[in-house]
């Protein structure tokens, strides 16, 4: 890989670099940034996005370089790639992001950014980080920069269709970035499936220390959600950041219950801990700022860590088993079946909430969760033949789940001898010689 | 414990939907945030407040789950259940805590929430953690719970007797949060002693990851404790925030001074660094705001970096031999001795400051110190009396400090295994057989 | 050390106490925080610069001491010391930071801290942090107090230099942190250098686990560079953020580029990824708030990455071998040369923007990059000869690098037997004998 993902990615970074010289430009003067013109004086609302909109930028990068990042470093020998090729994707689909959210709003040719726009940018990105927890293990770099690419394209033209066609809301994006994510993912896994992976891979396991640390990831996003639903929620802001820290608390406490109750001998599950407590930060994301009672959120959350538990319980094997689906990290679990949940739960608020102004209708609700899944299965599917192409090159199902094959692995087989030399039965041992 | 804990859980959860669904709104109108109407004009204050307070409570957020949680991981066998079951303390607890402080301050009948809300929620499932501290590796999750329910509604009550019937200042809550939780974890630990548990056990020891591990927990409390300090402080913010940076900064070099000097060979412990470090900004905690030279804050750090240190080392041992008090993390060291400090260093500084307005007095501040920690000390007594009934469950000693009794925990020794295939020493080792 | 460190380390912090006794006040009254008086009445910017600096404030503390302190986690046997020895650093060099820099700035022989000037102190150790990488596992902790003092001490003349005397612009500090540490560092690892450690040390090198560790501070430290960068750019905030985040997405994929292309199998390294990914941030520090494009400042970003690597790959080993300069973290790559490449970028663009206004001119900026690649040189080589004094003491060639000498360490090999018991080997083994 050398040289096919080296002159690739230099190639990919120079292009960007033209394409960010001919179109874009710093957003500039204060009228960019007043959100609240009715109510406020203009210099008021400056101020006012500025310190809180830097704030809320820097929690979500947090939720896509350590959250994202970690969360996937459960395996016992790829956390370098999880946490390495995930700050890859970020850093590049970040870029890429701000091009192609860039492309749809454009004025005089050109695209402006700002830190709203660097927000956006980093969300489009997590549908990158989110497919790529679908496939962790099984594919290389240079198919992952494609990915990105690609995701992130698809990613926006459904984006724009959701909200500017169909005027639909999806503060928290559960289904433009949650379950356009995972069902995007999930299309790619589907195609490049393996059949030598049929079996449980060796390396497809956990050791102690490496699920401490997918922890570290599992809480930087369980902390920073209420920022990433509230990001663009002008007028509601804190009611989506209060709906989002209910919903996250009452599915974290659904994830223990059900984690011991699905057990034989009630152990808890550190895969569900990791991933279902977090179910109700992505269910809770479409409605957020629209729910007028904090109980709603509850529910929601409620019942989003129950299908989470469940999915990862019995769904995730039928679909290896039975569709040839291999969802390493199983996105369809936190991020899909929560995001399809996410969405059903807004068309039903915003057909209770009908009567009041009706920006948001039921019927664009549905159409955007519908063609927000629809497009990410074509799109997944067509990436994923394109990832199939020969030269792209693929490790071998023995080396998949192992960072050894992209990555210079610290050799520790000689730092274990080394060790040894201390060990009482070291010294027995070399008696045994 | 599958249905055991299962049922209550979900039951608990449920529950708290309900009381949610009758008493809680939002907080709402912006009449509800000025916070300082005779110097601001609301908006300008609405915006300051929103803002503000979203930063604070992300930074003390980041706290409750990661500081808590991942302080307690330096157990060898012990990490899944320290950030495990702490995130489940604190999900649970924070509903809770929103609830118990909630009743305290209804209006119509109804609690409205806020972040400001959410702040408080955060900061009373704090004496929970701190408790779990004193218990840790000897209660189940069950007993953990109900913990949880008695503390933070025993504390939600001397939080009321505190703050409004003594009319006590404790901005940094070194009384009511860090004092309280410390004692009140002590009188549970002293009911449920377990004299198979004299001996150290041999779990009861961190190794070299775990104690990094633990590194991460301490460096995020000791990071954001200037935000704790001040979320609540509303004139006096930045003052506030200034003596919590210098209190710490002294109780950090001092620590280390302390710990070589105490150790027979001069060198530093991973005990004392991991928490007697923190000890500053408990101490500076009820008179953050209140000091008027950022040298009487250094002081305050300095004295109870000696006292924590001291504590660790002289008291520590003696509690357990002498007491039958087993203080797992040693929270009298960094929660309950720099508290007290705390709470003295409030009646010394309101004494001093008694002629200008004289809204907190000495005496009532005595009254708080007092009320904290004889309410801790009877409710933990209580508290643990109930933990102790026969059909809640217990671990046998022998299973203290082990998270494979309540999570799956992976296979290591396979991986041993697998790993050794590669080792220098397997191939001579096949060589013997 | 447990004597000398000790009394060493308890001396300097009680003159600091004293110091500020003396010297330090809160600086009070809202004037103090006016930053745009012409555009926005005073108390909108005091909300402002309140709520946004507490914010900022707050990110770049994580960076000294979760960035840096995790960063250099990256030895094997090494950690503690890199984290611990990490935050003493910062915590006393804060303090001291604090006077140094304040004896600069005093009014009626008062030094006046607020966030402000705690964000300044928090930078002004970052430098004695960057020597740390260099010098990391050769120093003993009372050689890095003395470091510590000396090098603020001198930083905080040469700023003064900088910005006052030459009038340059710096808001990232690329020349007066990031080069002035690094050159200082390389300095005292010449002096200090032990022919013994010619040969490449047994414990110079990671695990998987430290290796994860080490990515945790480099995450951190990326993540939160934005708010680094911009932290005193008071009118052009928002686009130093911009150029930030910019500039380290293209740094990041062009190191990923060049790392699999230097190596002859085409694999990703750790440590270019730890550390050239961040080069980015450092470069464009000195003009972050000056460029006009955003694709200069990924231009900028992109040369960082490329010289960050190449230095590691090609420089690293001859300044040890020819020069006798050993860099233990490689802080010549990540600091050194990207902080002259943002000097020589500050140059550049004064030239350029050389009509509008001229507060900074080409010159002024090429004396300030030299000046301080010249202190910083004499001010290490200084610094250097003073560690050396025999009666300071110094680990032995053999004991570098290994926390053991100054920690109490977990006897690992006590838990390996206890493990190993049940490990199928295990028992084989104990059949051989």
């Amino acid at each position: 890989m050398r040289f096919k993902f080296s002159i690739f990615a230099l190639l990919l970074q120079v292009a960007i670099i033209i394409l960010f010289g001919i179109f874009v430009e710093y957003k500039t003067g204060s009228q960019s940034e007043i959100l609240h013109p009715p109510r406020f004086a203009p210099f008021v609302v400056t101020v006012y996005t500025d310190s809180f909109l830097l704030s809320v930028f820097q929690d979500v990068h947090v939720m896509i370089f350590v959250g994202f990042g970690f969360l996937m470093t459960f395996l016992k020998k790829y956390g370098f790639s999880s946490v390495g090729i995930n700050m890859l994707i970020a850093a590049f689909g970040l870029q890429w992001g701000t091009l192609m959210q860039g492309f749809w709003h454009m004025a005089d040719g050109k695209i402006r950014v700002d830190i709203n726009s660097m927000i956006n940018a980093d969300f489009s990105t997590a549908t990158a980080l989110i497919s790529f927890g679908a496939v962790l293990g099984k594919t290389s770099p240079v198919q992952m920069l494609i990915l990105t690419i690609l995701e992130i394209t698809i990613f926006a033209c459904n984006e724009h269709l959701v909200t500017e066609i169909f005027q639909a809301t999806d503060v928290g994006a559960s289904m433009t970035i949650h379950a356009f994510g995972a069902y995007f993912g999930l299309a790619v896994s589907l195609v490049l499936y393996r059949p030598g992976l049929k079996n449980k891979h060796e390396n497809e396991e956990s050791t102690y220390h490496s699920d401490l640390f997918a922890m570290i990831g599992t809480l930087f996003l369980w902390i920073f959600w209420p920022s990433f639903n509230s990001a663009i929620a002008h007028d509601n802001r804190p009611k989506a950041i209060i709906n989002t820290y209910c919903s996250l608390a009452a599915s974290t406490v659904v994830t223990f219950a059900l984690s011991s109750l699905v057990d034989q001998r009630g152990k808890f599950s550190m895969v569900l801990v990791q991933n279902a407590t977090l179910a109700g930060g992505v269910a809770v994301g479409t409605c957020a700022d629209l729910l007028n009672h904090p109980f709603a959120a509850m529910c929601i959350g409620a019942i989003a860590g129950i299908i989470s538990v469940l999915g990862f319980h019995f769904l995730t094997p039928v679909l290896a088993s039975k569709l040839n689906i291999h969802d390493t990290c199983g996105v369809h679990n936190l991020h899909g079946l929560p995001g399809v949940l996410g969405g059903i739960a807004g068309i039903v608020v915003t057909a209770i909430q009908r009567t009041n102004g009706a920006l948001h209708t039921p019927g664009m609700q549905a159409a955007a969760l519908g063609s927000t899944i629809g497009i990410a299965l074509a799109g997944g599917a067509l990436t994923g033949a394109i990832l199939k192409l020969p030269f792209l090159g693929q490790a071998s199902d023995k080396n998949c789940f192992d960072d050894s094959i992209y990555w210079e692995v610290p050799e520790e087989e000689k730092l274990h001898v080394v060790h040894s030399n201390n060990y009482d039965e070291q010294s027995r041992f070399e008696a045994t010689m």
